[in-house]
């Protein structure tokens, strides 16, 4: 992995050291946490109350470039992913953010519009216009750029870290109870219908950090390994809190 | 594109004259299938019941790796893909070919074991073990080189030439069915149920080859576009052709 294929430096602590047990490595990966964005300053303007209509809007603007990346760095790790077993499973993660629709052989229609188009429908909620959130004239370039450091990490790393990067979801379902919980207090004037996306995604989260959990326990067995991927965390967790950084910088953090 | 990512050497015969019209256009790509390896001496043996055991035991386990580097490569298309609409049309392929069981709101369960496993009944009804199946110790390298020139194809061109590549299945319903108007008469050791693969590709064919198609003809619309569309397919169709000369090396050509 060279210097521009990040996390670029790593250096463990203590590779010798005897590999840690699958509790207390799960333990180790949980204690990240503490550098999730829901600490960053912009977010706990937004969850508590502080954030004008504005600076609303262009954080659900700016955070469209995320959404929009994530089935193209899932699809990446299933292109490179040589087991079915995963893909079968890793590929409900594309289906919950494109959206779908199936018939079945009985002729029954089973669809859903996909986490995308939920974040759109947000998006229309807090006043911004359709076309204003898909054409991307609000997307600071520090955004774009952690967003696609992300991306590029999943097509170029192996699949199972590039799974192990996804581990912030870990800590998504706390985060967005919080904006289910502070949002309809706060900001009334956002319609409750717009939030459907945080609804979705308390429970997409907790099913999907099971698989992504499994396989990093699995994959990662000695201690140098292991450290490696709370490196590979450690990197996720700063994309997310530099692109908080970028939006806080662009739209200002209220006392 | 550099020769290291085919097809190499691309010269337009005629870059300056007018665009051909659509129906031009795909007439000059559906003739291309005089080279699709229908007509290859060794898949011609197969398909007039020339073949013994072992060849089409040889056959069913090196197309094999063919079958399995389909999803990667449909999903290395998703991952370079930004529309969605594209997305959710084409994720149905790598759900064909990896199966799914997706469980309905209403509690029904939807579910289809897909094309390698599929595959693999076929490779069961031949007399090949799973186990030789899935650990590719059959698999002639040349065929190997052939498979991965077309997933590598897929991983760095444009996610519409990468489509485009896939057009030999404009070619693939007439193979499968020929397959199963053949091979029960003159392999009447296999058994029948192990040609569901053929059966469902037919259809599938069909379907994919519209979207396929609709991507290549909207995409592709200079006239130098347009020949650069005929050299993806050829080189798709060389690729399907070098699989089957390096088997014909290996498990022979009977008279």
């Amino acid at each position: 992995m060279t210097p521009f294929n990040a996390p670029a430096v790593f250096r463990p602590r203590d590779p010798d050291a005897p590999a840690w047990d699958a509790a207390t490595f799960e333990a180790h990966l949980r204690e990240q946490g503490k550098s999730y964005h829901i600490h960053h300053p912009f977010n706990v303007m937004l969850n508590t109350g502080r954030a004008t209509p504005e600076q609303i809007r262009g954080w659900v603007a700016n955070r469209f470039y995320y959404q929009i990346a994530i089935p193209v760095k899932d699809a990446a790790v299933l292109s490179n992913c040589p087991d079915r077993e995963v893909r079968r499973e890793w590929i409900q993660r594309i289906l919950d953010h494109d959206g779908f629709e199936f018939r079945a052989p009985d002729g029954a229609v089973v669809r859903d519009e996909g986490g995308i188009e939920a974040w759109i429908r947000l998006g229309l909620a807090v006043g911004l216009t359709r076309e204003e959130i898909t054409d991307l004239r609000h997307v600071v370039p520090a955004v774009r750029f952690a967003v696609d450091a992300y991306v590029n990490f999943a097509r170029h790393a192996p699949w199972q870290e590039a799974v192990c990067s996804s581990l912030t979801e870990l800590f998504a379902p706390e985060i967005h109870k919080q904006r289910l919980a502070t949002w309809p207090e706060h900001y009334a004037w956002i319609d409750a219908e717009g939030l459907s996306y945080f609804r979705n995604r308390v429970s997409q989260a907790r099913r999907d950090v099971e698989q992504g959990l499994a396989v990093t326990l699995g994959h990662f067995r000695t201690r140098e390994q292991q450290e490696r991927a709370l490196e590979i965390l450690r990197f996720k967790l700063d994309i997310l809190w530099a692109m908080n950084d970028a939006m806080a910088q662009r739209y200002g953090v209220n006392p």
